[in-house]
């Protein structure tokens, strides 16, 4: 917030306008895409996914902008729209993040079992067939992409008779476990996510949002008010955030740090991982006040790209970990299912620690920035 | 074996002559030592364990000047020791492995578990007290050196009773059943090793070092043979042995590459671990070769010391590996148990991964010597 010095053309709060209107009508374009393909994929039709990953996109835009620029906006209304927007984030997340979640285990089974012998097995141990849910992050009308590369895998492996073949067996049925338990989570995170979006609470958001795509309420100095020190203090959070984490520890490789506690009596969620969740969201801050101050056309600064890359991927895996512990306190599972979970919940841990040592090698590098 | 333009300074079979004669005496100083201790721990005297060591670190010394230096000695005479040889180091080997593989595991899981809770837990979980045995790696009488580390803790935490705390039972249980396996294993290990040196195959032997303390059966052109480019060619078998190792992988944290198949039918042995678990092997040559050449008095290479170091750490993480999870295969385990298992598994492989990395990084590095 020092920085009043300013050049003067450097971005005023006009700029901060026109991004607000622009996601405001990219929200716009992405409910109607949504309400067209009535949230299922028609024949030919776009992919509901596309209208859903869109939609997240700008309320996360329009909601971090109401953050960093605040005391641009008019207070009684950003107030209001703020937690509007947490919410419907929030909800419009779940069903991606189960999706995603759900392939990224299955991935790793499947790449912890040998390429040709757990396919199968776990196509046949499987239970129940995958529900019918829409909006994953697949294109097509099949939700779940890795059942196609389970039936290109080959011809099913003969029933394990040792007791080696135990293990194998583990993991299909950890997989079809698994699976089970986050196509559930999925179904409901989507029936969730339509209610939402019925909902009356959803329509005086949208309502909200309608009128931004043509009016931002601005203060009345806001238009000639410089954007850069609200942004640069968006950039010094973040930057605090990063110093305070251990960076040091996360830059020796196979410190072995995120598996610590891995068996502790409360594994799920690790505190160990909040600090870095917290930074992920901060270089989130960060990257779209930079896109109000130059537009999203502006530069593309390659080392926040793969420095939130390596956070997302450290999310997801903390929380697949999650899922894998939380799978192994199923009642009545068999010890091989169980086993076969903890050298799947080790292995996300494994992950984490690897997302970690990638952000704190990108970190270290000079930021470069590419027109 | 090209280099024969040799240095008249050079070492010649005189020095194997002295090395082995050397050897043979320090053998017959630790079985002295050994028969004194009677394999069991008087008051005041010395540790058998350090006996046993000094038997096992003689043999495999004799037993690589043979190997290495085959064509200076008489060759009935080497064939006949040679597989005797094997047979005693092998045996005397067992037990310090199993005392110190059940350490590591039960270090694991205890960092795997938090400080607190689990060791005065896994003291309550154990049925059975560890028997009595003797000859393991600790100084004193007791043989489980974790154990006053255990009870020295602190008080015991209360007992779980939420879903969560079934993990930290599992730990729990896995740490009993680890030590239940493990003492046995390595109380046969210890009958094993005590009937073999009292037979009289082991006689044989011993009376073939007694003798080779005095008088090394060597060929007639020996003692002015130059013992270069044996040493050289053992040298070579190492250095091709590296080269064929997946070293560009290893040097690439979080490669990921040692749980690859970590739930495929057949866990144990790794195929993947031979080729490094043959570099150990030949680098232990080059090193024996070394101090033929030089004595044990010459200059120490520390590159190679470390580069064992690491390689002896990945034989014992994957040695643990194993050991893991061949206990989740004892039937009729708890799930909470299976699952603890599966972590220690994973987190064993991951220090199998680490471990080649830490190979890698060193082998890079120059070679540097101290005298």
């Amino acid at each position: 917030m020092a920085q009043q010095h300013l050049d003067p053309t450097d971005p005023k709060g006009e700029a901060l306008g026109r991004y607000l209107r622009a996601q405001a009508t990219e929200f716009l374009r992405a409910l109607r895409l949504h309400r067209e393909t009535g949230g299922a994929t028609a024949n030919g039709a776009e992919d509901p996914a596309d209208a859903a990953r869109a939609l997240r996109r700008s309320v996360r835009r329009i909601s971090a902008s109401l953050h960093t620029f605040r005391p641009l906006l008019e207070p009684e209304w950003s107030e209001s729209l703020q937690p509007e927007l947490a919410w419907l984030s929030g909800t419009l997340a779940m069903e991606h993040a189960y999706a995603a979640r759900q392939e990224r285990l299955l991935l790793a089974l499947h790449r912890l079992s040998g390429a040709t012998v757990f396919p199968a097995q776990a196509a046949a141990a499987a239970s129940s067939p995958p529900a019918a849910v829409v909006g994953g992050r697949s294109a097509g009308a099949e939700p779940v992409p890795l059942k196609t590369a389970q039936a290109a895998a080959g011809p099913p492996a003969p029933a394990p008779t040792t007791d080696r073949g135990n293990l194998t067996v583990g993991a299909a049925k950890a997989g079809a476990l698994l699976e089970r338990q986050l196509t559930l989570a999925r179904t409901r995170a989507h029936s969730t996510a339509l209610q939402a979006l019925g909902s009356s609470r959803f329509h005086a958001v949208a309502d909200k949002i309608a009128v931004l795509a043509s009016e931002v309420p601005l203060t009345p100095t806001t238009p000639t008010t410089p954007l850069h020190p609200l942004a640069a203090a968006a950039e010094d959070r973040l930057t605090d955030a990063i110093t305070a984490l251990p960076l040091v520890t996360a830059g020796s490789p196979y410190n072995a740090e995120a598996l610590i506690h891995g068996l502790s009596p409360d594994p799920s969620p690790h505190p160990q991982d909040a600090p870095w969740h917290q930074v992920r969201l901060l270089l989130r801050l960060h990257r779209y006040a930079r896109e109000a101050l130059h537009g999203t056309g502006g530069p593309t600064d390659l080392r926040l790209l793969t420095a939130g890359q390596a956070l997302d991927r450290h999310r997801d895996a903390s929380e697949a970990a999650a899922a894998a512990a939380s799978a192994a306190r199923t009642p009545r599972i068999a010890p091989a299912t169980a086993y076969a979970l903890g050298v799947l919940h080790a292995d996300q841990r494994h992950e984490v620690e690897a997302a970690r040592f990638a952000f704190q090698q990108c970190w270290q590098k000079q930021a470069v920035s590419t027109p």
